[in-house]
């Protein structure tokens, strides 16, 4: 018996969301029997074929159990101990792991203000500088975030720019991937577009914002960008006993097209919603709506009224900005509720 | 549909084996609708109130994913930054993590050899001693595990004993308890007793090996022994963002009997196990079978023949030593078919 | 015999001087016979007293060999495993150390960009906030560097605002006092005026760029904001054993007047310098001089030439400005030799 | 004026000891003018040369603060994140330095109980094994100290097997050689003899225990073996900003015979001290003497008596046994008071 309404759903993360049923189904079709623990598992390895057929080419495919520890074993495996990281300072490496980063990987963020979330060659030589200098952290990566923290999406030829620029300056590219599905759904493009063909090299990617329990990998599209990941995995505490249920997880999203159509549901159903609040007076869209997040301004008095029914983060604070993130889940009735309450409230 | 043989169970782990059904089906009652992610949900929640009444007061516990992050979260919590944990020198936070809690943590892991297991007061004295002396890593916390990395079981006195002794020193005492049903099963007492009501004050609280899919739980005894849980848990990289699903499955497991009728099932098996083989020529018994481990000398080319059945660890493979695992789905008919096979081979 | 030429001087670093002869005489008062090592030594005991005298009350000071470690042994000790530091983007913490603080001590540092090098508590209000929020690494010390390291001094009162603010917030204050000589003598108040007086909490004690070897010291002001400092110096590799070598420096600079006569000395040859070079064509100062260093644009072309006789760094070579530092045993003939060969090449 | 009675030695440590004349005016004559900081000046470029003399082949000297510096720059530096250290039980990296290792490194030590402080071939394959399994911490590196914490010293024989045998493993050799110099004036070799003609790739070279005020360094033997020492060193919090003075130290030292004469003089006092309590009732010698130490079981009624007058410490105290230190300037004055006060209480 749940303990919960299953019916009550908000506005305020896609990780507030439950398991999509497709691949709860490929949870219980995983279990029973005996598989070798810690990775060596027939999921595991059909693991491998997915994703090498989205990346477009051979991958090594991690199972780790969440973004953090995608992000901090991923850069631990493409830094050196002196190493450091060009991100932007609204990464979630900055902003939302409290430091494990800096904490579990030793690393050091060279950060970078960008007014819409995307990093560029330009921004990123305000920190990409001082190799060879032993005083500073050595910038080594550069790491963006696809979608980025603000619902925007580079588009390949942006990401692709990124890299040349830092592999010319024998800098290697990470790409936090939560919310990858998110992006390619954007785009309209395969998820090899805008990584392996422009260089991306180590993508931590994502499962539990778009419909897994949880479960995320690093996949290394680079093979000389990265070392010692599996021991680094286990160090980091990453490494799944029953590692089949992460990765049937993976395999129900990405081996069909399951991944595509809850990314492209959940950003049409923030398209919706930016749509049905655009031009109302007082709230303002502050980023184009390129995925499934919504950022807005709404004065504080709406908001005050409007969070009585329905649960939101702010934002900026300071500035009356709010975020409304949609889901896998999210519906139109979910979202022409919300954008009526918030009418009425005007 | 399963890439795998879901009749097929070996010796080898109890990691090895999938989720109960029972538990299963409590994830997929948990899902549907929106919960505040990252804990805030009403499973956590109700998991409060479940351990408590298995500790016998009320407890903080917080739900990770693994036990190598269980225990890096709870000894960070209960060291300062100087401190050593005294430890059995095949206890799994030394032998089995990758030096997860000196590289994750900055834990200083200072070892005993125990033959059984288990450490006593007297084995700990070899290392719990220069407190105040800057030049040596200060022993503050004893960390003992329950059931033993060599399938035995401390009874009551003796975790009281350690604990008591522990405390008039100054040093806490932390239990890894990932087989800790098992232990409870095989002392036919409530968890309570070897913990709570001997003294210890922090457990690295075990679901995964007991039939869960993923996770486990740091629980917080004595509240004054650990310090800034939330915060270490989350920049350890062990915050779950859909947590609801790991306090639903230990809700499952822990909230009627089905932690112990599964814990007391792996044990029977072992012990049927180890009746089946005793007295067998060659084989040898080396540990008492207090849990669902059998730890057992059986000549090399017999075991090599025998492995063409049925995987299984070696674990001293200089003097021929074997380690069986049993787990919740062991059965009667598997444990047969092995002892006949290795009856038949010698 | 010396393989440098000893009469040669430049305006690169106060780190480029030697030592001064009182200094090194004290060196050698010290040595013959016997001292405990680690800090037992009656020097260090006597280091306490002289210091206890500067800051007006009793202190703890722990010898370090550098200012790194002086700062980085000092934040552990005021920091639980999770907390963060609030400091400028500019602070040798942030850009000068490698990461050290993050790399050995697992600090997070979160900057504020400071035109003038101060803090201020509207500035340290970008960064403190978040407290609770297990996401966030938590604000709890402030770090302040006096002079800055754009050789401005804070008044004491824009000290004791920073204290005040910081601990409203439950915040503690760490001084960098690399160069805290050249500040009193600015200042032309004790040490204590600024620190003490007004709520610092914590200091790194120079010495090294005021005449020593090598040597610098922690010193906790209020011993509720530091912990286990003996066990981090010992284990952050900063405890020397022959300490008296050290201590004796640092009494041999604080117990009489040699700290403020030289860094009066070299703050009043900055002031002889900038005062040289006050407008003239294309030249122009970027900070007020307050201390030993001056902060100045000069054209490419003209610094080229002035390279040729004299070495200096950029400091922001992309606007052409250039960081002059003076010494405690710069000569006012260097510094006229200095000034009259730039206005040849103006 | 000396703080303490300058002709007051003991037999405590040899880092009881103080600066030796000759080294102390090393440090005056590198004195005035300007240096280039940071290890850019011309007495570290002429150290680069002293000790290619030592090793009989160019090396990388980089000189830090102390042996614990040392040590963990060097392991740091022969090591991947998930790098192991077999050593002994006893070695000072385990036992005296406070977890640094593992703590400011990130470095797993993996300890083999040592009767007479030296390893061997077998008794690293105690703990040489695991490559490839990722959960246990792997072994790459193998440390001994030379001279021994025991006072003894390794022949160039017991090296060279140690070495081949680690590196037909795939390890690499670090030497603690804080005692360096009394190893080679025991042995009666050159240093080359037991470094770099048997295989050893990375040393920490001591200093300050023969007579310098304070300075190490790590040598690098084989390029191969040590990558980012000067970003690591840095980092470590171990770059002297007057660098030319611990360089003119070491290289005082080195440059001509000084190293052997005080080292070979502190050898001969604990030869001295040793013979003249051979025999004695109730006194044992319990390791062999071929360095500046002896170990040795003395009653505690008669110890306690004889610290009336000269301090030492104990080694295992559960047995009686005590350990003497020679310095460079214990006499044979110093000596004989001993030995006739020892014999004057039995």
């Amino acid at each position: 018996m749940p303990l919960h309404d299953t019916e009550l759903r908000s506005f305020a993360s896609d990780n507030y969301s439950g398991v999509h049923p497709e691949v709860l189904e490929a949870v219980a079709a995983a279990n029973g029997g005996h598989q070798v623990s810690y990775g060596e598992d027939v999921y595991t390895e059909r693991l491998q074929e997915v994703l090498a057929g989205h990346f477009g080419r051979p991958v090594e495919a991690f199972p780790v159990f969440n973004g953090t520890g995608a992000n901090v074993v991923a850069l631990q495996s493409m830094l050196p101990r002196w190493g450091a990281v060009v991100c932007s300072s609204n990464a979630h490496i900055h902003c939302d792991e409290n430091g494990a980063p800096e904490r579990m990987g030793g690393i050091k963020l060279l950060t970078v203000d960008v007014p819409d979330g995307k990093l560029t060659p330009d921004l990123i030589d305000q920190q990409a500088w001082g190799w060879g200098d032993e005083h500073r952290a050595q910038p080594l990566v550069v790491s963006i975030t696809q979608t980025t923290e603000l619902g925007t999406a580079y588009t390949p030829d942006e990401i692709g720019a990124i890299c040349d620029h830092a592999h010319e300056r024998g800098m290697r590219v990470h790409l936090d991937g939560a919310r990858i599905s998110n992006a390619a759904a954007s785009l309209g493009v395969p998820i090899s577009v805008f990584t392996t063909d422009v260089g991306v090299d180590v993508v931590s990617f994502g499962g539990t914002k778009n419909g897994m329990l949880m479960g995320e990998a690093v996949v290394v599209l680079d093979p000389s960008a990265a070392e010692g990941l599996k021991y680094l995995r286990k160090m980091s505490m990453q490494l799944a006993s029953k590692m089949r249920f992460i990765s049937a997880q993976l395999i129900a999203l990405y081996e069909g097209d399951l991944w595509l159509r809850s990314a492209s549901h959940a950003n049409a159903m923030a398209t919706r919603l930016a749509d049905g609040v655009r031009g109302l007076p007082g709230v303002e869209l502050t980023q184009p709506v390129e995925a499934n997040g919504v950022f807005v301004i709404v004065p504080d008095d709406v908001t005050e009224q409007l969070r009585k029914r329905f649960r939101f983060y702010d934002w900026d604070a300071a500035r009356g900005e709010r975020r409304w993130m949609c889901s896998f889940d999210t519906t139109e009735a979910d979202v022409d509720a919300f954008v009526t309450e918030l009418r009425s409230l005007l």
